[in-house]
């Protein structure tokens, strides 16, 4: 379920339908994770990272439609290096290892403060905010929701419970992100036992 | 542990030392609640709320120090006279009681549009940060740590998760309000039942 550099190449190439020039690629992304590390999401532009990398706005716009797009490749391919999911086969310690890495991505990578940044300005425009529900929240869960449905095949929670987690889960971590407790990491271990629901007996 | 608008103003009477102009007072709160509703928090300064109720600034800054403090004032009085806190004697119905009147008055009033603006504010501004933590969520949560301990009062829960359980409700309830989808209200029971952790037995 990791989502690899290529993958999103891949992806993104078949669906523009037509093919890119890596070498341009490569410097639109190298110039927007630069880009998103000095300005955050406020000062993220596309007029930006064309003339950071020397390429066609044009260009830029057919890959990438938005700059919600172009950041959600961009953190995406950073999120892959740092993150793993754990295969571990208990749901409660997959949760915990995979939440207690990407919130340790979150507070150390510029694209941490840059999602704060997108789910900010989601609060004052349309595109910000369907860029954030409807592409980067169902792409970006899917490895929560692979953690979960695996719990759920093991017969830890019901598979019909799975959304609902989602949304507790994502509704946490953001709540941490959004008011500077990442450094909180004792939360998580207490928090996805009550995510898994694990029985109170075993929790004491 | 509702918080009526009088007892608002005698705390914060109380906190400055001083007296106020009860009437200057009344002037300053409906012409923020007027400014909130027409510009959002973005739009809301203590300069506008000054000009509109014909107050000095020095004044309003003395009663609130922050425009954060003077919304949080006008978003505890108006949220006061639109949720209830329930008392049925029955955790998961409380919970589902109390979130349903709180996301309806965040959908229909501009305080919740509001309180979207001050959390977008809070990833940009350490002022608006430190209200929002340190004022807004202490104070908000008020009512629902009570529905809480009561709960645990009657065996439901235990006392030491109540802490959690409260971060779990406002990221989940934060996290509805921040996507526009506070019109969800199916998944309030389910996902209320899951905080108050009902075994799954009960929940089929």
């Amino acid at each position: 379920m990791i989502t690899t550099p290529n993958a999103v190449s891949a992806r993104k190439r078949t669906s523009i339908g037509s093919r890119r020039n890596p070498e341009a690629e490569a410097a639109v992304l190298a110039a927007a994770r630069e880009l998103i590390s000095e300005k955050g999401y406020a000062g993220f532009s596309v007029e930006e990272v064309a003339r950071r990398a020397g390429a066609g706005k044009t260009t830029i716009y057919r890959w990438y439609p938005t700059k919600a797009d172009l950041f959600i490749a961009i953190y995406t391919m950073e999120r892959s290096t740092f993150v793993t999911v754990p295969d571990v086969g208990n749901l409660v310690e997959e949760l915990v290892q995979y939440t207690t890495s990407l919130w340790r991505f979150w507070s150390s990578h510029p694209a941490g403060a840059a999602l704060k940044g997108l789910i900010a300005e989601a609060q004052g425009t349309e595109e910000a905010l369907g860029a954030l529900r409807d592409k980067f929240l169902p792409d970006r869960t899917a490895d929560l929701r692979h953690i979960l449905t695996s719990g759920a095949a093991r017969g830890e929670i019901r598979l019909e419970e799975v959304d609902d987690k989602v949304s507790l889960w994502v509704g946490f971590s953001w709540f941490k992100l959004l008011i500077g407790e990442l450094h909180d990491e004792d939360a998580i271990a207490r928090v996805m036992m009550q995510i898994a629901g694990v029985p109170r007996h075993v929790q004491s």
